[in-house]
This record gives C-alpha cells, sequence and structure tokens, in this order.
C-alpha cells in the first residue's frame, strides 16, 4: 500500500476505546508512542509538552474518581497524562495547538501497534486535583489523559462532516 | 517495514520547508490532505476546523503582506488556512487540542505525498486581516496558514529535547 493511503487508513480507522483487556502494553510500546509525541511541531520547537505515564492501580483510582470517565480510567491499564508546561510557554493558542499534534502523533502510534486508547478530556475540569494526586508542580497544566491499552470492546463506526461542509 | 517504524519514520522525517518549486500539488493530493485534516478526533466529535484553499497568486500576495512570512507564502504554490470555527465550539481549550490534532494529520499527509509543508503561524497577529482578504465570516477564527508545495530546498535537521527532560 501507498503511504498516503496506509496513513489515511490509519487516520479513518482510529477509534476511542473504552474498555480494555488486562494486558498491559509492554514499556518499548509505550516509548515508541512518547517518542511520536516527542516528534511533534510546536512553534519556535518550543516543545510544551510534558508526559506522566501512569500504571500504579491506587494512583490510577485516584484519578478515576476526578471524572466521569471513571469506568474507562479503571479498565485501562495505562494512563498517559499530558501537560502544557508554562514555563515552556510563548503563545497559548500555539501551545495548546502543538499539544493537540503531539497528543494526535500518540494516537497514531497506539493505532499502529495494534493498541487502543481513548483522549479523555472532561477530566480538565479537575485539573488541580490531578496534579496534586500526582504531585507536580503547578507549571504543568494538564491537557489531556490517555487510556491505553488492548481492545476489549467491538468496533464502533464513527462519522465525519462532509467535505463540502467544511470549505468556507 | 512494521507499521509503527513506518509512521515514527514519517513523524520523525518531516520538516518545515520554506522554499517551493512551482509545480503545484494537484486536486487530488490537495483532498487527501484534507481527508486527513477532517478524519482527525475532537471532544464531543465537534468538528470545529474549517479549511480555505487559497491558490490565486493575487490572494496569495495580499496574504503575504500580512506577515512576515511573506517569502514562504509566496514561493508557495497552495495554502490550506486553517479555522476554527466558533459556532461549532464547546471548550475553547479542547477544541485549540483538536484543530492541532487535525493540522498535524495535514502535515503527516502531506510528508506521505512526498510534498512539503510549513506550519505558519506568525500571521495569527493579523488574524482579522486575512478574514476581511478572504471574506470570511467573524465566526471562523483563523489557527493557522499551511504552506504547500515541493520542496525546492536541502533537507535541514531538527532536534528536540530528550524523553528523559519531558517526563514528569
Amino acid at each position: 500500500m501507498r503511504k498516503i493511503e496506509l496513513i489515511l487508513k490509519i487516520i479513518k480507522e482510529r477509534r476511542s476505546v473504552r474498555k480494555y483487556a488486562s494486558k498491559r502494553p509492554s514499556k518499548a510500546q509505550i516509548k515508541k508512542i512518547l517518542e511520536a509525541g516527542r516528534w511533534a511541531p510546536s512553534g519556535l520547537n518550543n516543545q510544551p509538552w510534558r508526559f506522566k505515564v501512569v500504571t500504579d492501580s491506587l494512583l490510577k483510582e485516584e484519578l478515576a474518581r476526578l471524572t466521569v470517565d471513571f469506568e474507562i480510567i479503571i479498565s485501562a491499564p495505562v494512563l498517559i497524562c499530558v501537560f502544557l508546561n508554562k514555563k515552556d510557554s510563548y503563545s497559548h493558542v500555539k501551545d495548546l495547538l502543538a499539544v493537540g499534534a503531539c497528543i494526535q502523533n500518540m494516537l497514531l502510534s497506539i493505532q499502529c501497534q495494534g493498541l487502543s486508547g481513548c483522549w479523555l478530556g472532561e477530566i480538565l475540569n479537575k485539573k488541580e486535583k490531578v496534579n496534586a494526586v500526582l504531585r507536580l508542580k503547578k507549571e504543568n497544566e494538564l491537557m489531556a489523559v490517555i487510556a491505553l491499552g488492548s481492545s476489549d470492546e467491538k468496533i464502533c463506526k464513527s462519522t465525519r462532516k462532509p467535505l463540502k461542509k467544511l470549505l468556507i
């Protein structure tokens, strides 16, 4: 398959998975995901992203209690918490765009390894408490939690607006 | 090559290109780039992104005058202007992250087609004027301009912080 067809397939087949098998992704697999995130583009190459990998059951449970996505977090054997480091920030809008690019790189690299993930955002409502649970400095602002594991659910369909409606 | 090794290679080899050959990417190539953007994930699947493709030389020149990236815009045969549609917005932070994911999908699909691009952000300082030049409604807020074409420059190296410094 040509590279462009392959990446379009990867992009389109990626789905949010909310229920995971108990098998934990290996350290090597997690490292490749972080590596993909690390190589995202950012304005002035400021790389404002930071990562906290959580696998400890008690910590996961404490985080799960902070969000409506409780079940997803409990089910996922790994969480990758993504932060914006304010000390590295140069433009709030551009930093957020860069972190979004970083997250997408990680989601695609999850998909490419036959693993599954879910980009969780509701927990941002309790971002200060997440920092307290993880004992992180205030300079790191929670942007997303990526639940990670092997899917234990059926593949769902997803839809997008037709391109015609997106062209202005 | 395994899928994960391939995507890591694509992610790491992508570079910002600032000088382009005159040959214009085909409509089919541009459509595949937009297709990649369209399938990005977003909170509540709200898909807040909008696209304006600019190829007209006079319009390009008007946009070029709004930024220090004048030369890049003049050189690029195609511009993909990316907007956040405020009517589709549900959370400013999550919308920006989603648009960042959308932009990264497009940059990767540019790379996969042997084309080159540059994510331009300085022009956001004149985002209202960009809307005026392109005659777009205020509900569309400029997020980025992607310069697009075939590279006419040597490949530069790039660097990233070591993973150790990103893990908190």
